[in-house]
C-alpha cells in the first residue's frame, strides 16, 4: 500500500469514526470533500466552512475576509514585516490613488497594468479633470517621492515597504484567496547605487520568502527565474516563487524583480556618487501577498477535517476545552482559566472555549479551524496534573505533564508539517526525458523538470508548443542555484541552456 | 511668573543653548517655530521636520506617510485592537468598493456621504454598468453581510471591527493628519438584541477611547453628545471625543454612534428572539482614526524641539547613543550592543544609533522624533556601570544604575505627559456666565462651558447665534456623566437643559 492509499484509508477510517460519533452525539459533520480525490471542490468548500471568506458580497471578484482569515493574515503580516525590518526595511504608506499621468509615465509598465485598472473619474458630483487609478501596484506612486528623497550616495540603499491593499480588474476567473480583484499584500521597493547590490537584494528577498514561507509556515517553493515573456512589466528579470497544490498545479507566491533603470530614468531617481557623478539608481521590488499565502496554507496543510495551521501562524495556538458535568463546571472552568494564564505567560496564543455546546462540537469546530494543539481538561486531569493534548495534524492524543512542553510540541508540530510538505514536493517533481514522460507526469498531477533551450526570446516557440500540446507552462529556471543541463532541448533539439519546470497553474 | 511665562522662558533658554551649541558643533538647527506663539505654523512645520508626512505627492488632499508616522500608527493600531479584542470584538476585512445601490439604500446615510464619495466608473476599458464608491465608511458594505450572519439570539451580540483606509472627497481645506481625503482608521460595527445593550456599548466605546487615548497616550478628551444637527447620518445620537489644541480649538477624535433601527430595517438584519419573535437588531458604530490620533499626539505633547512621544507608543522607546573616539569605538559599540540585547529582553523597543555623525547630531535627530528615553554610553559609563539617561520631556539628564529601571522611567515619563496635559485641559475649560465671558474665553484660546437651552432641534437657533456672533460651535454635552444646569440659556433665556462646551474647531 503506498502513501496515497494509506492516506485514503486513514481518511475513510476517520470518516467512519466521525459518522459513528455523529450518530451518537449528533455533531454537525457537514464537511465531506476529499482533498485527494476532488481537490478543487475541497478547496472551495474548506475556505467557506472554515469561515475564512464569505463570497456572498455583491461585487464580482471581491470577498469578505472573516475573522479567522484576518487574524491569520495579521500574523502573516507580522512575520514578513519582522523579517523585512530585520533586513533594514522601513514601512511607509502611499496614496491608494494614482493620477493617470503618473501611471502612464513608464511605457512598459502602463501596457501591463492599464487593462486591469479600476478608474476613479468622479468625486462627489465633480467630474475629475484627470482620472485616477486605484493602485494596481505602487511603483508610480512611490518613485516620484524617491526622486525627492534620494540626493547623495549616503541616502542609499533606500529600502521601503508598504502594507497595502491593491486592486486589479482580473478578467480571468477569480478564485477566493488565489485570484481576486482585491488583495492584501506587502510591496517592498528598494534603491541601490549599483546593479550588483540590487541583484544581491533579489537573493535577499528570496531568503525572506524562505525564512517566512518555508521555515515558519512549512510551505516549500521553487524560486524560479521567469521566462522573458512572463516577466513583470518593466523588469530585467523576475523571480517567482512557485508553490504546489495536490492537483499538480502551481500557485505563484512572492515575486521579486530586478527593475531596469528605465524607472529611475522616467522618475528621475538619481544620486551624486562618491566620484562626484550623477547616477541613476538600480531598483528591485518584492511582493508577498498575505491573502494568497493564506491560500497556500490551506492547500499545503489542510486535510479532510479542515484547516491545519502551523503553530507559528495560528491565531490560537492552543485551545483549551474544559470537560465538565453541571455539578463541577464552575470548578473545572476556574482551573482552566488559571492554566490559560500560565500558558499565556509562556508567550502562547491560547483560548478557553466556554461555549454552551458539547465537547465534541468544540473539537469539531477547532479541528475545522486548524488550531494545532488542543488541551482537554476535566477533573481527572486536574487531579493528576497530567493533561490530554490533541495534535491536530496526526489526529491523535498524548499526555503532557508540564505546560512548558507546549512550545516544544508546537515546534515539533511545525517540523512535521514542513517535513511532510517537503516530502510531497520531492515526490511531485519528476525529471523527464521525453515529451511522453512530461505528458504522463502532468497527467499524474506532477511537475515536470526538463532540459530546455532557453527562457529568453529564443525559447518562446518551444514554450508555445508546451502550452498548446500539453496545456502547461514553462515556469522558469531556478535562481537560487544554477542547475546545469547536459543535453538538448526536448522540443527543438538545440543545445539546452537551462533546466526548467513545467506545470499547470492557478 | 505664571506657567505660560515659565514655559516661554524655558523655551528661550533652550533656544539659546541650541544656538550656542550649533555654533560650536555646527548642528543643523532648522526647527525654530514656537508652539505657544505660532501654533499653526509650528504644527505644519513639525509634521514635515519630524518626517511624519510628505505633502509633495501630486494628489490634492493626500499625503505620504513616512516610516516614523507609520511605525507610530502601527503601535496605535495594536493598542486599539488589543482593547477591542479584549472587549469581545473580532476583526474582518470588507471590500473597499461599495456598489452605488448599496450606498443608496439608506436615505439619511446617502445624503450625508454621497457628496464626499470618490466614484469608480471604469475598469480597464470597460465602463461599469453600476458605479462603485470607494468606501467613505463601511455600514453599507458590512450590513448586507450581517443580515446573512445573524439568524438567532445566540448570534448576538455581533462585534466586528475592521482596520481600513477610507476616502472622502473633502471640500474644506485639508490639513495633514487632521483632515485629509484619505485616512487610516478602525471602524467597529456591533449588533445587539436590545437598545439597552447598544447604549451600554456606546459607553464601552468611550471607555476604549479612555483606556487607549487618555490612559496610554496621555491625551485627555471630552466625550460629548453632539447636538442633533451635528450627528452621524443615520444615528440616534453621536458621541464625539473632543481633544484640545494650544490655540484653543478642538480636534474631533473617536466617535461612537447609536444607530437607529433604520439600518437594520434597510438591510434586513433581524434575529429570532428567545420569545420566538423576529426582531430587528440595535446597532452601534465606533471609529478611532489612527492618522488623526497621531495629530493629537503631535499637538498635545510636542514642544519646540520636536515631537514628544509617550513611552507606550514610541516606535523606539529607548535610543542608545554610543559616545566614542576613533580608538575605542569598536569596544564601546560592542558593549552597547550587549546592553541593547539586555534592554530588548525587558520588552523595550530599543535601537543603537550607529550613524557616522556626531553625538550632538544624533541627540538632535532623536529629540525631533520624540523618542522618550536616550541612553548616552561611553567608556566612563561602561566602567562605572552608571548610565546617563536623557528624559526627552524634561530635557534633562539623570544617572541610572540598573537597566530594569528603564520600564519604570517609561511609566513615569508617560505619567508626567498625562498630568501635564490634564492640567492644561483643566485650565483651558472656562465656565462662562455671559456672552462677553464666552467671547473673552475664546479670544484667550480657551473652551467655554455654559448653560444652554437644548442640543435638540429647539436649540438650533441659539447655536446659530454662537456660530455667527462668536465664530465657534456648540460641541455638545458630556455623555459620560450628567452635568446638570441650574439657570437659563445665555442666548434665548429659556430654562437651560444642558451644560455644553463651545469651541472653535479644526
Amino acid at each position: 500500500m503506498d502513501k496515497q492509499d494509506i492516506r485514503k484509508k486513514e481518511r475513510k477510517e476517520v470518516q467512519q469514526t466521525k459518522t459513528e460519533k455523529s450518530e451518537k452525539k449528533q455533531e454537525k459533520i457537514t464537511f465531506s470533500k476529499s482533498k485527494e480525490e476532488e481537490f478543487s471542490q475541497w478547496y472551495s468548500e474548506i475556505v467557506e466552512k472554515a469561515e475564512l471568506v464569505d463570497l456572498r458580497c455583491n461585487i464580482k471578484g471581491f470577498v469578505v475576509f472573516r475573522p479567522w482569515a484576518v487574524r491569520t493574515m495579521e500574523v502573516l503580516y507580522d512575520l514578513f514585516e519582522e523579517e523585512l525590518q530585520k533586513k533594514g526595511h522601513e514601512p511607509a504608506w502611499f496614496p491608494a490613488l494614482i493620477p493617470e499621468s503618473n501611471l502612464k509615465k513608464e511605457e512598459a509598465h502602463v501596457e501591463g497594468f492599464v487593462p486591469q485598472v479600476f478608474w476613479v473619474t468622479q468625486a462627489g458630483n465633480t467630474i475629475l479633470e484627470e482620472k485616477m487609478a486605484m493602485r494596481p501596484t505602487s511603483e508610480t506612486a512611490m518613485y516620484p517621492m524617491y526622486s525627492l528623497w534620494i540626493r547623495g550616495h549616503s541616502d542609499l540603499p533606500l529600502k521601503i515597504y508598504q502594507r497595502a491593499q491593491v486592486w486589479r480588474y482580473e478578467t480571468k476567473a477569480t478564485r477566493p484567496l488565489i485570484r481576486s480583484r482585491e488583495f492584501y499584500w506587502i510591496e517592498g521597493h528598494d534603491c541601490f547605487a549599483t546593479k550588483e547590490e540590487a541583484e544581491a537584494q533579489v537573493l535577499e528577498d528570496i531568503d525572506t520568502t524562505e525564512k517566512v514561507m518555508h521555515q515558519k509556515l512549512g510551505i516549500p517553493f521553487l524560486p524560479l527565474r521567469r521566462p522573458s515573456w512572463d516577466m513583470f512589466p518593466g523588469a530585467v528579470y523576475t523571480i517567482g516563487s512557485d508553490t504546489f497544490t495536490p492537483d499538480g498545479k502551481v500557485i505563484q507566491q512572492p515575486s521579486t524583480h530586478l527593475l531596469s533603470q528605465e524607472f529611475a530614468k522616467t522618475f528621475d531617481i538619481k544620486f551624486k556618487d562618491k566620484d562626484g557623478k550623477d547616477k541613476y539608481v538600480w531598483q528591485t521590488c518584492y511582493g508577498p501577498c498575505v491573502s494568497r499565502i493564506l491560500a497556500s496554507l490551506v492547500t499545503t496543510h489542510g486535510d479532510n477535517k479542515g484547516l491545519v495551521l502551523p503553530f507559528a501562524v495560528s491565531p490560537i495556538q492552543t485551545v483549551i476545552v474544559p470537560i465538565y458535568r453541571t455539578e463541577n463546571k464552575e470548578k473545572v472552568v476556574k482551573e482552566c482559566k488559571k492554566l490559560s494564564e500560565e500558558i499565556k505567560s509562556l508567550g502562547i496564543r491560547v483560548k478557553i472555549d466556554e461555549k454552551e455546546v458539547s465537547p465534541g462540537n468544540k473539537f469539531y469546530f477547532w479541528e475545522m479551524k486548524g488550531v494545532p494543539l488542543r488541551l482537554e481538561i476535566g477533573e481527572q486531569e486536574l487531579k493528576t496534573r497530567e493533561y490530554t493534548l490533541y495534535l491536530r495534524d496526526e489526529n491523535k492524543k498524548m499526555k503532557i505533564k508540564n505546560l512548558n512542553d507546549l512550545k516544544k510540541q508546537g515546534e515539533l508540530f511545525d517540523k512535521r508539517l514542513k517535513d511532510k510538505a517537503d516530502l510531497f514536493i520531492n515526490k511531485t517533481i519528476i525529471a523527464c526525458k521525453t515529451k511522453e514522460e512530461i505528458k504522463k507526469a502532468l497527467d499524474d498531477k506532477k511537475i515536470a523538470r526538463i532540459e530546455f533551450c532557453s527562457i529568453g526570446k529564443e525559447g518562446m516557440a518551444c514554450a508555445e508548443t508546451v502550452e498548446k500540446d500539453l496545456g502547461a507552462f514553462v515556469r522558469g529556471a531556478r535562481h537560487d542555484k544554477k542547475e546545469i543541463p547536459k543535453g538538448k532541448c526536448l522540443f527543438c533539439g538545440k543545445k539546452a541552456t537551462e533546466i526548467v519546470y513545467i506545470a499547470k497553474s492557478y
